[in-house]
């Protein structure tokens, strides 16, 4: 692998929400989170669906955020009763749930302007675990946190998006994997032996392979992953070589 | 809560695939596994996406054995290089991979009936862990196995759900948890302090709050989740009346 491929830290999301878990509620953070950090040089290499548990949310946070660079967690940080996630961080890292002033600022500006009174269960967006410094978003205003290096999103999928575009601004990825996907008109079972074959010349770019069916035909997506662009697009050629020979129509997707 | 409630078994759903970590593909068999466990009354506890790693799968597969009375695993069972979920599985319990007839005589049948040949790569779909029993599909056919309390299934959506079902068939599950939602036009902040009052009022049944902006109008969907359905009506009527005196205009969905 050439040496100006910086690696990648590595990530865990954690989707915070007994809604997921029920079916009532299509996530739909995970995929965001997984292509904004693909494309940020972050290797998003877990996700847990966890539900509204005060030990599930400690005992995960705890187990993750020791194995990867970076965790990010969303849902459970609006007003409600059901909103836990701020005690569970601070429970997991061992500190305090104190008002964090910079956060009562923008609280008491931003219902100020919209004329609500900032009652208690609002004022209860400011707390946050002891030393956390704030994650902003443009779209509600009220912030999110980072906890050490676990950032806490809310759930609402445009905030959530808000929030975390002004958390990867504060963090430094690897060089971004790059893909391409080879078409293949070519059943799984018949492209596995000269798939494995490649794979094995080439152990830096992750191949993987999606069987499809469209326009009435059987297929298969071939998607080559890799830091190194020169090695992927030799790997990429050489399998268009092997398709075309198999007469499987290959198409370069990039 | 009334006798005749039967308890809830627990189940997690591990999804394995680097295409859904890379944001490449957008996962749609979470959602799916569970609303199918909620109404067949079994609580979907967690759900982790994994990568395709040997020891990743390994690991997560007996973190989540012990734990759950279910595992219900989907991807990486195909005949590519990839497809590493058999090998896993059968690591994980300690015991041999080993060709299983049953499914090889389903696959001879299969690709006799296809007049497509039964190469060595499609042959290892028939590799199971020793012990296995089935899990049809007629989809595809090609079937998925069951070793001891983990369901492993496919990855492709209309295929995993034909098994998924297969699988429901073998189990049983508790009394299914009834839900309403009561759809209010006020803030989470303002209904904050009274919701929190009603959930303290009644412990076994979970209340949720989600905020929505549609047709031009800040809301939020209260959800309420429980076995009893008289406890569930209850909650929801005396949540409907606090939000009608703050002027909240609620509508009851079942």
């Amino acid at each position: 692998m050439p040496n100006d491929i910086v690696p990648q830290p590595t990530a865990c999301a954690l989707i915070i929400g007994n809604e997921i878990l029920s079916g009532r509620t299509a996530d739909v953070n995970l995929g965001h989170i997984a292509g904004r950090l693909t494309e940020s040089g972050i290797r998003l290499a877990e996700a847990r669906v966890i539900s509204d548990i005060e030990k599930e949310i400690v005992a995960a946070v705890n187990a993750c955020r020791v194995r990867y660079d970076y965790i990010f967690t969303t849902g459970g940080i609006g007003p409600t009763h059901d909103d836990i996630t701020a005690e569970c961080i601070a429970k997991a890292f061992g500190v305090e749930l104190e008002q964090n002033p910079a956060a009562l600022a923008i609280l008491e500006e931003q219902y100020r302007e919209r004329n609500i009174e900032l009652n208690n269960a609002r004022k209860r967006m400011a707390n946050m675990p002891a030393g956390s410094e704030l994650v902003q978003n443009k779209i509600s205003g009220v912030p999110g946190f980072r906890t050490g290096n676990v950032f806490v999103l809310a759930g609402v999928p445009q905030i959530m998006q808000a929030m975390l575009e002004a958390a990867l601004e504060t963090v430094s990825g690897g060089t971004p994997t790059r893909s391409c996907t080879v078409v293949a008109y070519l059943s799984e079972g018949a492209l596995a032996g000269p798939l494995r074959a490649l794979q094995g010349d080439y152990p830096d770019i992750d191949m993987g392979s999606y069987p499809f069916y469209r326009v009435g035909r059987f297929g298969s997506n071939l998607v080559l992953r890799g830091a190194d662009i020169a090695s992927l697009e030799e790997a990429a050629g050489r399998l268009m070589t092997v398709i075309d020979e198999l007469g499987g129509e290959p198409v370069l997707e990039k």
